[in-house]
């Protein structure tokens, strides 16, 4: 039996989104009470939660995420141990060096800064530990799949053009990882799967991994 | 490399819904001409296009779709050929007979009646074949883990007690599948990818089959 590993945060209702992006609503459409049935309305941003960004949310032109194909989206991945960061540090070339062994072309890697636990907070959108340009290139550089990580962003002052490196080279970034820490340090399989939104920016995923 | 067959419908501005229920609206929320990036707003019922019924749709105090396990959601399939049914014929347990070898406790049945092709028209919502209350509790007494089909609801004047015999059971259900005809013969294993929507009666999902 595989062992899987959920890495998606819950989508409730009044869960925060990003500063300026559209809050997520759930709400109940009809229930058990008053229907046979019990249905849910969600409104919710492309970018609520644990999400993919597609190439299109930063490049005209770019590729929608109903386009990426599923080999892209279900790929081998390793974790890097990054919970020595504190907030607002940067994450550089160098702290990947340990991982590059594991980093090839259509891989995945992801960024473990421990910064899951801050969620909910305000802070958590604000603080985080940040990659700099350079390490967008190198990932890119490389062929890198996607670059996943626990913050909201890849970035805070640099955000354009740490996602514009990435994402004009066809690295997907996932942001809003959760229970990054239960996946050790060997390579594993993992599965960013997003919803078929047609001509979309990104969607959010149900993120997991299976432990080989 | 894994044989990858996306069984999900595009999810696209205006795409129907089941009657009654809310319709899908995807809407630039921003775009690169008038900020820095793309970003969507998605307003969907829980059961739109592709979806899977969890057991709180029908069942008061029904398990949510956040707290179905992965390992139930990803399990081997079959696909019975009922491309034979007109519109609004029953299927039966006759129908399912040759595949009873493939069905055991876990297992999902992908039901193909070739419904599909009569998206969008209106009558793809009324007119579909149906599986009888009889059916419905054959899966269920067998223990499947998911009945899924092209068609919007497994049942139409029966959809309370069909609905209701395998939901009861824990049999979950898979509506609005797309692509089941390149599926062949042999067992694959299926995914039913929902979103983590927390205690919602059931989610869009994306559904893919990895062929041996």
């Amino acid at each position: 039996m595989p062992k899987y590993i959920d890495l998606t945060a819950e989508m409730y209702n009044g869960a925060p989104a990003f500063p300026g992006d559209p809050e997520l609503s759930i709400s109940w459409y009809c229930t058990l009470d008053t229907a046979d049935f019990n249905l849910s309305v969600v409104s919710m941003s492309t970018h609520q939660g644990t999400h993919i960004d597609a190439p299109l949310h930063m490049i005209e032109g770019g590729e929608p995420v109903d386009r990426i194909p599923l080999d892209r989206l279900i790929v081998r991945a390793v974790r890097a141990d990054l919970t020595y960061k504190k907030p607002r540090e940067e994450i550089g070339i160098k702290d990947l060096l340990p991982y590059e062994k594991h980093i090839d072309a259509g891989c995945s890697v992801l960024l473990d800064t421990g910064w899951a636990k801050v969620y909910p907070k305000p802070e958590f959108f604000t603080d985080h530990p940040c990659i700099t340009p350079e390490l967008a290139g190198w990932f890119a550089d490389k062929g890198v799949g996607i670059v996943g990580m626990d913050m909201p962003s890849p970035a805070a002052e640099d955000w354009k053009s740490v996602h514009t490196v990435m994402l004009s080279k066809g690295t997907l970034i996932v942001e809003g990882l959760v229970n990054l820490d239960k996946l050790g340090s060997e390579p594993f399989t993992l599965f960013a799967i997003p919803m078929r939104l047609k001509q979309c920016d990104g969607s959010p995923i149900r993120a997991f991994a299976i432990l080989d």
